[in-house]
Order: C-alpha cells, then structure tokens, then sequence
C-alpha cells in the first residue's frame, strides 16, 4: 500500500503512553506516511520511560506537557512549530482520565473535585489545546484536529462512570471549536469514537473485560484495534478528507449500529 | 380541560425568575394539576423580589439554594421533604449561566475559570442536585426529573458559546444518572430541548433575537413558548409518560428536523 | 388521575386487532379521556370478531379499509368526519406486516414483491392516510397524528429483517409530511418507537421472545407495555404537546440510550 | 500524494452520466490509485455516450444494467467477477430517481405508482445489488460497499419531496445488510451523505440554487465538490477504514451538525 499519504505534513500527537495507545500506533504509521511530529504526554506519564523508544524510532521529538496547563500547551505549539519548520497540519488528543474511576467512587457518589480534574484533564484539555493553536496561528489551512472518543458520549455504560459526561463535553468542543478553525482556517475538527481498545488506560476501568468480550460479539466486523484506529486516524489527516469536519466518527466495527447480534443473543441467551 | 394531572403530586421547581420564566408557567400550570412544591433559586436571584408574587399564587414555600452547593442543596431536600409531607415525586431543573457569554469572551478565547464556573452552574448542579435526592432518598418510585436543554448541544450557533458543551454534558447527565434511577427507584429523567425563549435569561445571548427570528421561520408550528413547555412539563411529570427516560426530548415546532422550511428560504433568498 | 384529557376530540384509530393490540388501549383510555372515534382495520382483521367487543366498550363505530387503498382510505375519512360531527383531531397509525418475515425468507434473499408489498402495508399506508386527509382537509387545527415504529429503524436486530427498513421510511414520512402539516394546519405528526410489545402482531417476529428478554434485562424501567404506550399516545393527542412535531420519540423504558446494563452483563457473563 | 491506495482492488462503480458525476469522479481517482473495475449504468444513461470516454480514460469495461433488474445485475456481477480476474473489492451505488419529483408533484399529492417506482430505482437497487453480490459470492474477505446519501434522510427540505423517504430506506439497507455482510466475509457497507452537488441529476430538484446556496453559507467549510467527494470515497475503499461499518458519513463541510453560522445569519437578517 501506499506510504506518502501525510508527505511533508507536520504536527502533534499527544497521548503514547506505551506500545499498546492508539496514539504510539498513529506516531508509527503517520511516521512511514512521511509525517514528521512532536511527541508529547504529560511529564508524570514520561517518567514510563517507554516514549523515547517510539521517539527514536520516528524520529520525532519528546515535549512534556500538561495539557490542562495553557502555558505547557504555549511552549509546546512555539516548540513544535520551530522544531518542525512552520505551522501543524495535524494534531491528536488521545487524552482522557477520571479521578473518580481511578478511586472506584459510584456515579452517585461523586467526588466533585475529582469530577472537574477529570473533566479538565479528558475535555476541557481539548479546547486549551485548540485555543493555544488558535492564538498563536500555529495550524496550517486545511488542517486536521482529532480526538478519540467513546461511545459512552451517547449511551449509558455504567462503569465507564463521569468518563461518559466528559466524553460529551469532550464531542461538543469538536463542533463548537470546529465551527470558528473551518471558517478561519478550513481547519477540520473530528472526534473518533473507537471500540473499547485494551490500552494500558482503558485497562483502568471497572469491568473493561466484560466490554470488550461484548462489544467484540456485538460488532460485525468485531472490535476495531488500536492499530485499526491508527490507520483510520491517517485517513483523517490526509488531503482526502478535507470535507469532513464537526462530525464524531464511530470506528468500532459497526458496535454503534447494532440492536442485537446473532453472537450477542446466542450468549445472551444461554441457560 | 382536565385539572387533577398532577394531584397529589410533590416537588421542586428551580429556576423561577419572573413571570416570563419557563419554571414560572410550570408552577402556575403544576399548581392548577393538583400539584404541591417548593420553589426555589439561587440567593441573588431571590434579591429580585418576584418569586414571592409566584409563592403567594400557588402556595408554595420559598427555600434559597445556590444549586453548585451540596450544603444548600441538602437543606433544600430535606425542608421540601418536611414541607411536603414526603418524598418527591418531581424536580425541574431550569439553570443555566455562562460567565463567559455574560462577560463577551469569544469561544476561541475562553476565560477558563469562568468555563469552570458555568459549568458547575449550568450543568454539575444537575449531578448535584440528583446526588443529594439520591443519598436522602427523597424521590418516590415512578417520579420525574426534568431539565432544560438546547438544541446547541448537537449543533453549533455561535454565539451560544460554551453554553453548547454545558448543554452537552448535562444532557449526558440525564442519561447517566437516569440509568441509576430508573434502576433503583424506577425514577425517569430526561431533558427537554426548548426552542428559543424570550425569558430574561435567555435575552442575555448576543444575537438572541436573530435566533428568535430565525427559529420562528424554520419551525412548522413556530416556536414553543414558555407556557407551550410548561404544558409538556406537566405531561412529563404527570403518571401518562412514565417508561419514557434517558431522552433528550425536542419540544421546538420541528425546528430540530428541518433542513431549510419554505419560509427561511424565502427570506434567504431574498435580493 | 384526570378524565378529561381528550375531551371533545375526534379521531381514527387504526389496528386494534385484539385486546393485545396497543390500539386497543389507546381506544380504551381515549374513551375515558372523553374522545370519540372510528376505529378501523383491514377487511381480514375485522374477521376475527374481536374488534366488536371493543367498538361496544367505546361507542365507536367500525368501519373497514384496507390502508394502501385510497379508495377505502377516502371512504373511511369521509365516513368518520360525518359520523364524529366535523374534521378530526387525532389519528393513530399502528399498522405492520411483512410478509418476507412472514414467510422466513432469510434478509439476504428477499422476494422483492413481498418487499413491495410490505413496504405499502407498513410504510406508504401512513403517507396514504395523511394524503388522504389532506386532500379532504379532513384534520382540525392542532391536530395529532402518530404512527408506531420501532428501534429497528436506527439499529440493526437480524431478525427484524426487511421490517428495519420499512420503519425507518415510516419515521421520514412522519418528518416530511410533517413538515407540509405544520406549515398549512399546525397539525403535528410523530412516531413512538415503542419497546418491544407481546402483541399478537409482535409475535410474528422470529426470535421475539429473546427480543422482549434482552430488552427487558437492558432498559432501566423494563420494558413499556402496551397499557404504558396507550397513556403515552394520549399525551402526544392532548392539547399540553401542541409544539412536538416531526420527532421519533422513544417510549421504552431507556433502552434507546443503554450501551449496557449491569443486569444485561449479568447473564451475559454467566458461565 | 500516495498514487496506490487502490491497488489491486476490483469492483464496480454504478451511475457514471458525465464528467459531473461523482461516479465519475471515483472511476478517475480510483483509477489514478491503482483500481481496476467495470463502470455500468442504466441502457437509457449509457445512450448519452459520455462514459465511452470515460472507459478508455481508466482502462475499464462498460456493463450496461438495469439496477432494479435481477437478471442485469446477475449479468452484471458475473461480467465483472470474469472480466477482473475474481471476486470484488469495492462497489459504489450513486443512483437516484424520483418521478415525482421530474414531474413536479407535491408531497402532499404523491402519485403512488411514481413513488414505488421511485423507491425501486433509488433505494431498492442497493439490496438488490447486495442480494446479487452475496448469492453469487462475488465479494472478496474486507471488501468496501458504499451508496450515496443525502441529509434529507434526518432532516426536511420540501423541495426534495419522496427523495427524502428513500434515503431514508437506502441508509437503512445499508445498516440491515451491513450487518450480515459483516458477520459473513468482512464487508463493510456505509453511506456517505454527501453536500448538495452540481451534478446533472441533482439540477433537476427544484430550488436547487437555493440549497446549494444556502448549504454554502452554512458549511463552515463550504459545499463538499464532486471531487472531495470522490476522494472521500477512495479512502473508504481503501485497507485504511476497514472497522467503519453501518454508517452514515456526513462529507458535507459541517453542514450537519451547525444550527446557523454567522454567514447565513447575516444573509437572513439583511433587509
């Protein structure tokens, strides 16, 4: 297959952790795609040590940054847009976190002051980051903003707790900031909501494998894989997407669309 | 037409302003069903005087809450309970505030403590809220829980600003902590996505009669006024609708299914 | 509770077959609710005798038609709006065959005269119905006209078969008729995606034992009944929804919003 | 950028008219990334002898077929499988017709027999080219099906009448027979609902300027082209979106999810 779709693009992926993320996969392929980028992760994630692995291999370089801290996001913008020689045509936010998940507190039983970390961590982080780009010009024309999502946006999962709530927000800032970069800038603005993905983060939630062994019999084509994602991610960066923008875009094996599975029913049904 | 809808029934009504107040019709209208409730608002609110004029007309008892506050909100529950004679059998929730609209910052330039403070004001008070009824057990089976949204949730109007992702997540609120009432004490919620309003909050939107006007022409049946939802509140409140929850419910004379109505074209068109 | 919710009100009701029927408790409880109406059905329907038992109860005259012939569809209107005394207020459409589910034909090999067939009985009767009233100017001012329909039109359930499709045309009638109601009569048109109903209808359907399990287990407040659904329809024709036009509005105990519920995973993790 | 996305891949693009055709465009690019396929269209299309041109463009076979005819499109499929060397990669249905709306009749006064002839051309076609390709096993193991939609299908646009209804049914088809052909060999099915295109067919719709005036202003990115279109299209064929199944995918430039943008306020608010 083809492997100059991103040629000469420039950007941002926030997010690797480990070789399990989404975000490790993206930086792999957008790398062989001809894309060059900046690596960044919040400084208690880099201490993993395992980012400057996937550094070296994409030649890319590590910027830490706390992405709920405005003055992180100014320095990695002003960082990368010297770095990479002028303005980004890409960005990834694979981003998300709940201290009340992390702590096992009840969706009503919410500690609100873990509610608004993680919301400003998982969502708000988002539009930082879109406000940082924005005041300082730092996206080309006809750029592409992505964050990953979940499907919790829209339907109760009851473990996935305030995760849900923050994925809302999370989905209504791409419409909403999408709305100002595609007048600006044509500057498109997408969330993709993926399959529940064993990362090392989603591995924190409460029954995640009870998820992922249901949304795998429910999915025609079975869950989407981290590196199904990655791929699916490069197409949104691409010039063959331009058009596209405001939308949230479920990669999960058609999970989404699903009443009942012959699969599902089959367990479900069970004696 | 009938009068004993609602008989019997007790609850509370955040939000009544003045008499132009969507939650001011529902306590004339729940009032005349039979209905019994506290009204309620935030302190400053109550400096205005009016609601005393609602609570001499309905019989209803005043209790102040700020509702971001658990303290004032479980003062609130358990006077109402007292009050009442009982647990509740409904709860408006009509709260909504962005400092940032108030304040003329642009959605690309977002003042991020004010974002925090609308937040927890226009959309965390309904978890709030919920939780407090929750942990004192002060709904009955089969009650009704209800706030009010917009449209901008799912689409983008510009100057609604950071309202659209308040509305966001507290449309995600209702479908998360719905779950968890309609599990345990076979409680609903939902939430109602009213057309533009003229009420003196919603005149605070720059732009705001442009909307009106604009909504007016794409509705088939024009837009629904504040005593149009009090109306529907009632039967959302009332015994007829109890299997309907977790919904985000488009009361707007059709405005959220029209691509371009014949009206809109016509003034559209125009040299 | 009140008894006077329809009073004054005139309408049809299509396809109470027995007293299973969802149509049949919405006659029922119109009646209570002071409505007076025509009940009809197909001319092999009517056979089963059952449909007297119901016209006696309600004082309602019965009058046959087939619902994909205009020329009984004209006979019906004309015949209701002279025996009701004057133009309508309301009309139910609960009306659904197919005959490939009928006959076990598998979706990927359908018989396409069967799918024409279906598709009329199921879909095109209700824009028959609604242009056969239009053309006789046949509703009142704020009339209510609603068609049943079911999940299957936005999510797959294998064996829903051709019948997903016919619904999810049913649903767009509603919005584009609706449209063209609103503008001329301030007539507003709706379907209720109703939970999955042991009617005799209902039991049609392949695997709907299942169906009615899964979703019992899935949807918060259990599956609604046709009673539920029957209070349900009365609100949409009553005067306190007179601005909710052009929806799909679910009434199935949140089913619609669940990604997964706890006491789904149960027995979906069972051993 | 990439000239290989293709490569290899077989299938059959349907609804090539002329240079204007989105069809038309996919045969170009899927060419340029290395596809090979059969282009085919209605006998009464193909007399126009513009797609002769097109055939030697791309090195392809032209297969003239009925898409509502069995045997033409058994004909059809076996043709391709034979003359491409196997079974196939990707098809693309972009065929659409109403009568109604050629001979200029309100939906209001539908001629039945247009309608169903209507539904047939540009809804049922797509079963009938899926129920074609499934008996004869013509689709190769993570092949790509895809149709043209429009946004009518969600929302009402009076001028594009009963065209609505059936993009309602071809999406609904997408998702029914996405299922299976999942379950089955990995196929996936999606529509994409496409901006308002100056093609030839869409000109015929009336108040077409309007739309596509109106929809231009309210993109933030604009009108999506024939050609964003097509490339669009070339990714969804290609290895890179191989978990996107059942969808409905807005290329419209964020039309769909914008409530009013401020370049379309300002053109309905002019006196």
């Amino acid at each position: 297959m083809s492997n100059h779709l991103l040629q000469g693009k420039k950007g941002i992926i926030f997010g690797a952790l480990d070789e399990n993320s989404i975000a490790w996969k993206v930086a792999e392929i957008a790398h062989e795609q001809g894309a060059t980028f900046v690596l960044t992760n919040a400084p208690v994630a880099m201490r993993m040590g395992e980012i400057q692995k996937l550094a070296e291999k994409t030649g890319a370089q590590i910027v830490p940054a706390d992405a709920t801290s405005i003055e992180d996001l100014e320095n990695l913008f002003k960082t990368a847009v010297d770095t990479l020689g002028g303005p980004l045509d890409f960005v990834l936010h694979s981003i998300g976190m709940s201290v009340n998940v992390r702590k096992g507190k009840h969706y009503t039983d919410l500690n609100y002051d873990w509610l608004a970390k993680g919301w400003d961590v998982s969502a708000v982080s988002f539009h930082k980051v879109m406000q940082t780009a924005w005041k300082l010009d730092a996206m080309n024309e006809w750029g592409s903003i992505l964050a990953l999502s979940y499907i919790a946006a829209q339907r109760t999962f009851p473990d996935y707790n305030d995760m849900a709530d923050n994925k809302a927000y999370l989905e209504s800032i791409a419409r909403s900031f999408g709305y100002h970069w595609g007048v600006k800038k044509n500057v498109r603005v997408n969330t993709i909501s993926q399959s529940p993905t064993r990362t090392t983060a989603g591995s924190g939630v409460k029954g995640f494998d009870g998820f992922i062994d249901y949304a795998e019999r429910m999915s025609p084509l079975g869950n989407a894989t981290a590196e199904d994602c990655a791929n699916y991610v490069i197409t949104l960066f691409s010039d063959l997407t331009r058009k596209v923008t405001m939308q949230n875009l479920y990669h999960d094996g058609g999970f989404s669309n699903i009443g009942i599975s012959d699969l599902a029913m089959e367990k479900f049904s069970q004696e």
